[in-house]
């Protein structure tokens, strides 16, 4: 499969390294990337401290360019070597890589702090390209798998969360006084939510006995309830965790997936013995 | 059974779009009750804003009238299309659809706006009707009943709780200085609610070194005891989760429940293949 | 067993209502001494509210004057009662009576309200006599044995724990600039333990970027250590819910406590069958 | 094995109370230790409290001297028992040794309260000797086992929550005002991780309705997630447990390990029935 590749060109090798990771150019590639998204992050990140854009402002703004620079030629590179670019511009990745290339151009059309930093911003969605490479990690797909399958059970949770946090928040409106912070019943619901999660920031906080009693009975009704999140995970990983010893026993049935893309469609999560792509049926 | 319903004349039909779900029109009028009273919740939390109010007053004000002659209109048609009136009106969501019904009219009896806010605020109460919708769902009646499985232990455990901290709390009021906040024995046990849940607001926190002491001993007190609801909950969760294996195992022990309710009594929960009320015995 | 009882005359008659709760007479002082026990405490708390005190102090200090004088002649009764009335005053509950008597009689001798309200608080040690009514409740007992099976593991945890914050609090301290409140090592291992159990009080903060960052490290530490407790408790709730179900299914092997008191020595929790005392051998 | 050894000569016994804890002497410098490296942690912060440090000086400071002699006699009594000793003072435990005995001999070198304190507080770190005796408790190793056995996936957990906490920081950021402490990226994502974590200090606290808005839905993503790190490590304790249970019943499996430590390299761990040191080889 991997033999037959070389032979298609410039165009497979440049593809084989940026969307795989099974050459060691290719890991290259993916660690380099990984390298480059962090500091581009650490970049908006320090840019927002006063200080420091102060007084090292113009080596930010080089190591801005460099970044989108390699941005730059590694979106094209995307585009080049994919035999349905249009497709991979307008997927998830696509939006964001493109997202997080351009904000320096457009810097030079609009200007205005505020609306610059929002779209430099934009570069944080990268990370889910590290998250992406996180995907494979067994841990994280137990984890993950936990978390799927307890979904419902979580919403359906948060959703009766909500209906007690707007009754409780509305009764702790009427009964306490504005002078406290309980200026308006979305601020009330806002509180009751700080205190049912037991965050307790403390910029609201009853004063009178009755609100304070309230108060009381709303953080022992949280500390009832935050059993039940904990609950429901904990009983979907004993299961992952006792299927997964299951699944190891019958040897075989485990499909292993492999960090391959398709060159056609860029879709993952083929098998290792898959020649054709599952998702448009080119070659692989 | 449902298709010898029509003949029934129209207030059957009536009682089958409002009481129940299993028909298109009987699933938009849950539809468009579900909207409409998020809508009047939406509309008394926003009333409650003063700069919002100040602005849409005219605009809530319309709206508040448009929610309460449908309410009305419901209420009505609720009544006449059930065979016992007098039951329904004094069951426990025929008081809650009186009360978040009435509101805007008693407003015109009684001014005053603390007053007209806390009627006003009645009309959360249906909230439980959205809940009721929910009552069907699978998740939620698991969730419900591993709840009640564990309501006696967390009861106890509460109770333990509050036991502690009184005495805690008294201790604290004895050895803290009043400056910190301390000024009597009920407000020294709620700080230690506010503490023992990790909530910890910090509009009152001790300052002497031996209040700080006794502080550190609560918190990890409460670090250790977190633990004893959640424990209580999960080992509840999965009893019922294999319960709900071994059950579906068992195949026709399930007795499957649906939306209809008795057009007599309104009692719900009928099994698929009842033809009589299991409350009043009449024909569904 | 009981039928002999009568002839023993008064003083076993006296005792049967105090020590024992399974005849009419028993359960009614039961339930009379534990609401004289919620009044009491009741009035300890209302008299440190100034207000309330300044308002009715003539009513409060009645009340206390009729409760000492039921406490007293509680006390005697439980005295002239018992066989071995040295051994009961000597007992843990025969001082916790004692104490939660004397207040009012020791406040004519020593006068100074510091020293009176502390001595009064001692009344409040009187919930335990709640909790040991509350004892025989099953829930409470499989609660108990939970968390005495997992008292060694927590005791561990703990320990770890206060190791951990020492050693965090002083690098607080060291990085930590004094102004944010980190005056001395004690107050920075308080600080690091408010914010290792999430209470998170914020009348000290970390306001430097380096501080800032190792409060960061604390939280996310504190968030992943939260489990263990949990992890603890849960696993042995598993296994006492497991335990109880295989006991009940060999039926004859659980030993029927009552609440039956040795009148000769006060012992508690003696067999269903037992006619003698396991502790002093007297007859039952 | 033990018999043999008085004749091998003072450094043999000497190696033996020091290294060891198996023989009556062995048990009374364990004690010893540990009391004194208590007493040395508690004069560091002591020494911290200014009215203490006033007014204690002279007595806090001659304890210094008492604690750093010991400490040097046992340096010293490590150092030539051992046959290899370099091996020990490059060690883990050497270097932490070393590092808790000189500070009061250095600070006649550099003069400057901050140093000089930095270095005191390197004491601290001999309360891993501590955790070193206590090492040998079952409790513990379980703990540890669990722990270590459920690291990997709090490692991808707490890395899932850094990325979630940098993209809702930066959001925050762009939302909320700079009044109301959101005045750069890195403290924005220090806010989100404080609210995530349940922490919630209040001296940053969202203002806006929008801010209020995102930082609701950042608590009831932290109350959803914190049953991640508990649902780890519980199903890892039930785990550890039943193994636990599995190896008891296996008879003689089970290896024992003892406090011996190898004369000649130290190591620990070593299996109740060993002659010779698994790491060197040496005769026990």
């Amino acid at each position: 499969m991997k033999d037959e590749k070389p032979e298609l060109g410039w165009k497979n090798r440049v593809h084989e390294i940026i969307y795989e990771a099974d050459t060691p150019m290719g890991k290259l590639f993916d660690i380099v990337l990984f390298i480059l998204i962090i500091i581009s992050v650490i970049l908006v990140m320090l840019e927002s401290v006063k200080e420091i854009d102060a007084q090292y402002h113009e080596l930010l703004f080089t190591l801005e360019w460099v970044i989108t620079i390699f941005f730059t030629i590694e979106y094209i590179a995307r585009l080049v070597s994919i035999k349905k670019p249009l497709k991979y511009v307008l997927s998830f990745y696509g939006i964001i890589d493109i997202l997080s290339t351009i904000p320096l151009y457009i810097s030079y059309i609009f200007a205005g702090s505020q609306v610059l930093l929002a779209i430099r911003a934009l570069r944080l969605l990268r990370v889910f390209r590290i998250l992406k490479l996180v995907r494979f990690l067994g841990e994280a797909s137990q984890l993950k798998n936990a978390l799927k399958a307890s979904r419902a059970k979580i919403t359906v949770f948060l959703f009766a969360v909500l209906i007690v946090s707007v009754i409780l928040g509305t009764l702790m409106y009427i009964v306490e006084s504005e002078e406290a912070g309980f200026t308006s019943i979305p601020i009330s619901i806002y509180w009751t939510i700080v205190t049912l999660t037991t965050v307790g920031y403390g910029d609201i906080a009853p004063i009178t006995p009755q609100g304070q009693l309230i108060a009381t009975i709303i953080m022992l009704v949280g500390y009832g309830i935050i059993a039940v999140p904990t609950g429901i995970v904990t009983v979907e990983f004993g299961k992952q965790s006792k299927e997964k010893t299951n699944t190891s026993a019958q040897a075989g049935t485990y499909v292993h997936v492999n960090t391959q893309a398709c060159p056609s469609c860029a879709s993952e999560g083929h098998r290792d013995d898959a020649t054709h792509c599952y998702n448009c049926g080119s070659t692989l």
